[in-house]
């Protein structure tokens, strides 16, 4: 049995997806972050780096949107959420999920969590302002360079497409309108539409 | 024929090391970051991003550390550079990879990139001031979490290995003395030892 460790509003929410389109077997386990159950002890033991996802499988545990979201396409192969017998096209996939990770989801971590990278209260407000800019920059580039339309990869919908909508789900918190990328907002409606996404987001407020 | 973008002394030489141990034809393109090549016009063809590493193919352009070195195990199945038959472990060495791409690289980039995050110079010196904890933090949790030994995911040699030597590098300049971590630094030796790693080491100065 899969066990997915996440928390409400969190990137996790891109590992839901994935699990919701697979069609395999899953439970869920929710953090709190508002009491700090992720530093729990329990949880350090799940994930020493005290984040969400995590992902129990018989075999262990798996952490990082990245490996997760491949993982599941790969166990899954039946719902096609990857471009599996195709390295070139599969190495796309994951450098787009690579760059949510790296840089996107870095540069919105910037508003909330600025005192991993200070201990200077001035200095974390100064991150804060730059959010917008940054994270509109980033937007820019994903709708000019990136979605190739209707989905991330194309016409195949992958795991990838999950996690541009979580992450695309924060811009307004951001104060970045997500109006100005056309095909991000064409893309998020699309996402909305599917039966899966639906059920992820309402297993999210349960 | 591959051609890998790259600039001395950058994460590129992940890849670089990859290439090497894949036995496959490759050729090299160095990037003078001194003169602000990634930010060309004809660079940012390459890689709108204006980041290396950055992988030409004959089917296209891959872009990420994270998703080249999947890529290279995966077309180069017989150097054994990664899990290949196992959705469980390969999930298991790219959530190495993903968290050394988006946590430790960027802990360190807030060195020298603090600009990325903020325009207050004040800001981007109170940020520098973390790194040599971060970075400690984070090779504390590679010394005692993570790195199996001898390798990265134990018996098996990965394109994990590469990358987690590539960072270990930085932590001298980062003001973090690696003689604290007793199996990072016996990994860094052995690798040094491989001839691979020496001739991506001789490549990246040429
Ligand atoms: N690189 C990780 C990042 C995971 C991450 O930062 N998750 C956030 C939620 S969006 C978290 O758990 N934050 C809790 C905390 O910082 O205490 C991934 O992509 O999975
Ligand atoms: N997430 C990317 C990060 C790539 C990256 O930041 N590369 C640095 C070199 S270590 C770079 O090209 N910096 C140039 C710049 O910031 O102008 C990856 O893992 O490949």
């Amino acid at each position: 049995m899969l066990n997915l460790y996440f928390a409400p509003g969190s990137c996790a929410l891109a590992s839901l997806i994935a699990l919701e389109e697979s069609g395999l077997a899953y439970e869920t386990r929710r953090l709190n972050f508002a009491n700090g159950e992720q530093r729990s002890p329990d949880y350090l033991a799940i994930n020493p780096k005290g984040r969400v996802p995590a992902l129990v499988t018989d075999k262990g545990i798996i952490t990082e949107n990245v490996a997760i979201l491949a993982y599941v396409a790969q166990i899954a192969p039946a719902a096609r959420l990857a471009p599996l017998d195709d390295p070139f096209d599969f190495a796309r996939m994951q450098a787009f999920n690579s760059y949510l990770a790296s840089t996107v989801h870095v540069n919105h971590a910037h508003k909330g969590r600025g005192y991993r990278w200070t201990d200077d209260t001035a200095a974390i407000e100064a991150m804060k302002a730059k959010v917008p800019q940054n994270m509109g920059e980033c937007f820019a580039l994903i709708e000019e360079k990136m979605l190739e339309g209707p989905w991330v990869m194309g016409e195949q919908y992958t795991v990838a497409d999950g996690y541009l909508f979580t992450l695309a789900s924060w811009l307004p918190g951001d104060s970045v309108d997500p109006s100005r990328f056309e095909k991000v907002s064409a893309h998020h409606a699309r996402m909305l539409e599917r039966p899966a996404v639906q059920r992820a987001l309402a297993a999210e407020r349960i």
